[in-house]
């Protein structure tokens, strides 16, 4: 299917012809990008980790259009699960999933019941072992849509974010990761941070809990009110953050000393992690949707074990009623401007 | 909002005048017949348990239009979850909620933006402890919609079907449990079995994973194709037919001596089981969207703990692989007519 696409055979051309230059097109730009945050992301997190290795699995889908690299640990020694998952697909859209996908419902795009794509992205979920360290997750991504008739491009947009999940609450953690992301949105626009903050609750929320899944972060779906280029310089100023953004909180938390009753309300804090990926994640439904899709890739945001205790309810007055307030009560962890 | 319906204020009447005769309204006629069933489970369950009683709560909708009553034992002897819940529901449907109510995507409902039901159901998950011992599921349902002006019936159906969920084949309970259900078809149509038994391997179906949840049993939706009479007689026959069904494997498997590594593909299978119910399920969506759903009871379902793996492979000629294999490959385990 790729291989009938001519910007499939143009991109072949260009990848082969050695490293990606600036003029090259954004979605090349993006991919190389998204390659090189991986291995710096997994260099940073087993350098935490001690001995144990992301183990790293290269995949091809069978009709060419679609490769990637999924890098996960398990059972180590600071990560219980963790999986940085990149993907570049060229395919074609149903209707449906093309709705799925954009957030406006894709009223913007032609009516065709077929419409060629692009799409390259990083995806990442690691679920620390010690319920003091949140879990995190971050996702960017790149896409185009092609014109069926003359494979030239008719949209593109980015989208993604960081946020972060705490099991137990630690302000301070909250207030450095608001942080740093604060800082890279306001090198492009100073409204930015307190829009994609507030997505970011809206988004990553158990409508049917009342309960957000963590304590937040940054998130925008569809984001193509900028020059490609400063929208191509606010992704890399995120995604560079990351390392920053986690790596000294992880540091912190990682070897605290904690309680079986710690891990219970962790393994209860794991259930609601999968309710909102299973439910309500539309990147998960899209993908599970996708003819082929590697479903390994897709749930390796799952973590390992999780729990559903029947009518399972916090003590009050507990560091469990803390959070859980916290998250039926989303917080500004600091100032939006 | 129930209270603004003329069935409702009629069907309390009905209730305060004792016991319901075989003359009241099919909806009155099923809510006793589930009520009933639930008890018989429960009871016949708490035999097998050994000491530990069900948890019995009941409950009831703020609008007063709804009420129930959910029973569960968690961590018990036998069972490691099992919950038995029971609804009578009056309410206004969205046009949406409705498409995702009806298998048929609501084609013969009226155009109208809020239309009034009646729903009344058992719903019943049970996971023992020993591997050895299969998960069980059923559910049976009646549904009637009213005319939004003249507040009439305008259409009914029933729903529902038992299945079983294997950790570990044993080809003799597989034979058993369809057995026991082909007989309670057979007693209105003798097609009815085949078609149940197909439509339960299509719908019990993890699409993304190629296999299905488990090995089948009987399933059907939106049935209205016989009298309400001749389809009252086959739900009790089915309900009647849950003990017979399921007691008597779970008495021959709840001792059998089993491994670590047996409970860690247990837990694997459980992942599975969530997979299905939080992504597939219409039933789990159509409760999650429901204004002022009962969480706990729509997500009783859900196993105590479950455990997702990267790229978990069972070994070559296992029995791990046996389970798997039929699950690929779903089998008729006794002639469908």
């Amino acid at each position: 299917m790729a291989s009938k696409l001519a910007v499939y055979k143009q991109d072949q051309l260009l990848r082969a012809n050695g490293p990606i230059q600036n003029d090259a097109p954004m979605r090349l730009r993006m991919e190389a990008y998204v390659k090189d945050l991986q291995n710096r992301i997994v260099e940073g997190i087993e350098k935490v980790e001690g001995n144990k290795k992301f183990e790293r699995t290269s995949w091809k889908r069978p009709d060419h259009g679609g490769e990637g690299m999924t890098c996960v640990i398990q059972d180590g020694q600071v990560m219980e699960k963790a999986g940085v998952a990149v993907s570049v697909v060229y395919s074609e859209l149903s209707k449906e999933a093309a709705h799925q996908m954009r957030h406006d419902r894709g009223k913007s795009l032609p009516d065709r019941d077929h419409l060629p794509f692009f799409v390259t992205g990083i995806s990442q979920v690691m679920h620390p072992k010690n319920p003091n360290a949140p879990t995190v997750h971050l996702n960017y991504r790149y896409f185009e849509v092609f014109d069926p008739d003359t494979g030239m491009p008719l949209l593109w947009w980015f989208g993604g974010g960081a946020d972060l999940t705490p099991i137990y609450l630690f302000e301070e953690d909250c207030i450095h990761f608001h942080s740093i992301y604060k800082q890279a949105c306001d090198l492009i626009d100073p409204d930015f941070y307190g829009q994609f903050k507030k997505n970011c609750d809206t988004y990553f929320c158990n409508t049917h809990r009342g309960e957000t899944r963590g304590i937040g972060g940054v998130f925008f779906d569809d984001l193509d009110t900028k020059s490609p280029e400063d929208l191509f310089t606010l992704i890399r100023a995120l995604g560079d953050r990351f390392l920053p953004s986690y790596v000294p909180i992880l540091e912190k938390r990682h070897a605290m000393p904690y309680t079986e009753a710690m891990v219970e309300w962790q393994q209860i804090r794991r259930g609601r992690y999968v309710e909102f990926n299973l439910i309500w994640d539309r990147g998960t439904k899209f993908g599970l949707q996708t003819p082929c899709a590697r479903v390994e890739s897709i749930l390796m945001t799952l973590p390992l074990t999780a729990r559903w205790e029947y009518m399972y309810q916090v003590k009050p007055n507990s560091k469990e009623e803390e959070l859980e307030s916290v998250l039926k009560h989303p917080r500004d962890w600091i100032p939006l401007h």
